[in-house]
C-alpha cells in the first residue's frame, strides 16, 4: 500500500486495485466542484486537536476496536503521501518556503491522498479514520497568516467528516506533554519560520497557542464533537465509541465472513 | 539564481539577496488576501497562447530588446521552480496524478516562483517577463475537468499582468508546427491522462483543441491583448514593442549607468 496507510477487511484487494488503476473516466469526475456532492456509502471520522492532546491514541483504539468487531476500516494520517513527501522535506530543509507555498504543498499532499485513498474507500463503503484532516491545515495556515477564506476554498474539493472529534486540552497541558522530554523540535514544527522567537521552545509555545485559538474558533463553525482530553484514556474512549455507535449504523459496515 | 530564471540589470545583486533572505515579517505579509493589492513599482508582461504560437520567440526578442536598451528586466518561465520539479516529474512518470493533484502541483510550483522571484522583483521595480502565466493553468486545468472558479480562487494570490499578450493562431497551424517533426510527446503534454484517445498525436490534437477554446473564452474576461500569431515574426515584434512603449513608461525602468 501507499506510505504508512493501512487497509483492513476483506474488501482490501478490491480497494487496493482501485487506488492504482482508476479508469480515466473516473478520474475525470474528480474535479473539485463535483467532489463536494460526492455520493458515498462509507463514513468519515476525523480527529483533531493540539499535539499532545492524545487524539492519535484515541483513534488507534477506535481502529483496533472496529477491526476486531469485523468492520471495514481504513486509517489515514496527515502528511503521509509519498508523492510530495520528498519536496516537502526538501523545501522544509531549505527553509525557503513562504506560507502560501507551504500551504499549497500540504494541500497537494492531501489531494493526492484524498483522491486516491480516502474518496475511493468512502465510495467502497469503508469507515475511514483520519488522524488530522483539513482543519489541521485551516488552523496552521491561518496561524501563518494565510487568508482563511482562501484556505477553505483550497480544500473545498474534500467532503467534510461525518464526525470530527476535537480533543480539547488546555494549552499548558499539551505543551507540558510535548516539551517535558525536551524533544528536538523541527524548524517548521516549532514555527521558527515565523520569526516570533529564536528559541525553538518559546517559538513552539507561541505557535501552539495560536493554533489552539484557531481550533477554539472553528469548534462551532465546523460542528466539532468536543471531548475533554484531560480525562482518563479509557473514559474518553468509552465516550468516543458511544458517539460512533449512536451516529453510525455500524452493522452495515461489517465485512463478509471469511470462507 | 534559481532554476533557469535570469536576472538582468544593476539591481540584480539586491534582488538576489531578497530572494534568499526574505525577513520573516515580510514573508508574513505574503498571505493571499494581501497579495492582490500588493503595491509594486515594476511591470508584469505575460505571453500566452497555444504551443507553437511563437510566443516564446516573441518574448525572447522583447527581453533582448529591453536589455540592450538598458532596462531592468527579469525573465521567468512556467514550471521552472526547482522546488517541486522533482515531485512533478516523479508524479508525472508514475501517471497516478488526478486532475486536482496535478493542478495543485503546478500551483505550488507557481507560488514558489511567484513569492520568491516575481513579486520581490516587481517590488524592486523590474519589468518582469513571464513566458506563460496563470492563464495557462486556467486553460489546462479547465480542460482536465477542474472547476474554473476553484482554479481562479487558487491563483487569487497572484497579481494580474499589466499586459497579457495572447498570441492567437489557428488550431491547425499550431498543430502543424508542433507535430510536423513527429516529436515524442510526453504523457501529460499529449493529454493521454484524459483517455480521449490511445494515440498520442490524436490525443494531443483533442487536448490542444480544448485548450484553444479556453483561451478564446478567456480573451475578454481577462483583457488579453490579442496578436495575430500567423503574421511574420518581425511584424508581430514591431506591434508588441509598440504596445509596450505605449503602455509602460520605459525610461523609468532604466538601469543606473555603470561606473
Amino acid at each position: 500500500m501507499l506510505g504508512i496507510a493501512h487497509i483492513s477487511g476483506a474488501g482490501s484487494k478490491l480497494a487496493a486495485a482501485w487506488l492504482f488503476a482508476l479508469p480515466s473516466h473516473d478520474r475525470l469526475r474528480h474535479a473539485p466542484s463535483v467532489l463536494q456532492s460526492a455520493n458515498y456509502s462509507g463514513k468519515l471520522i476525523a480527529v483533531e486537536g493540539l499535539d499532545g492532546s492524545g487524539k492519535s491514541t484515541q483513534l488507534y483504539l477506535v481502529k483496533r476496536w472496529l477491526e476486531l468487531e469485523g468492520y471495514r476500516v481504513f486509517f489515514t494520517e496527515w502528511n503521509s503521501s509519498v508523492l510530495v513527501k520528498k519536496s516537502t522535506t526538501k523545501g522544509k530543509r531549505r527553509q525557503l518556503l513562504t506560507p502560501t507555498t507551504f500551504s499549497l504543498i500540504h494541500a497537494t499532499d492531501f489531494a493526492d491522498r484524498y483522491e486516491r485513498q480516502i474518496l475511493p474507500l468512502l465510495r467502497a463503503g469503508y469507515i475511514v479514520l483520519a488522524d488530522r484532516y483539513i482543519f489541521t491545515a485551516f488552523a496552521r495556515d491561518a496561524v501563518r497568516g494565510v487568508d482563511r477564506d482562501w484556505v477553505h476554498q483550497l480544500y473545498s474539493f474534500a467532503v467534510h467528516p461525518d464526525i470530527t472529534f476535537y480533543f480539547r486540552v488546555p494549552l499548558e497541558t499539551s505543551l507540558n506533554r510535548i516539551l517535558e522530554g525536551r524533544p528536538t523540535l523541527k524548524y517548521h514544527e516549532a514555527g521558527l519560520d515565523m520569526g516570533w522567537s529564536a528559541d525553538p521552545y518559546e517559538s513552539f509555545r507561541i505557535f501552539q497557542g495560536k493554533v489552539f485559538a484557531e481550533y477554539e474558533a472553528m469548534q462551532a463553525q465546523f460542528d466539532f464533537t468536543v471531548l475533554d482530553a484531560g480525562e482518563e484514556i479509557h473514559v474518553q474512549q468509552h465516550r468516543v465509541r458511544q458517539m460512533i455507535r449512536e451516529r453510525i449504523d455500524l452493522p452495515t459496515f461489517r465485512r463478509p465472513p471469511c470462507r
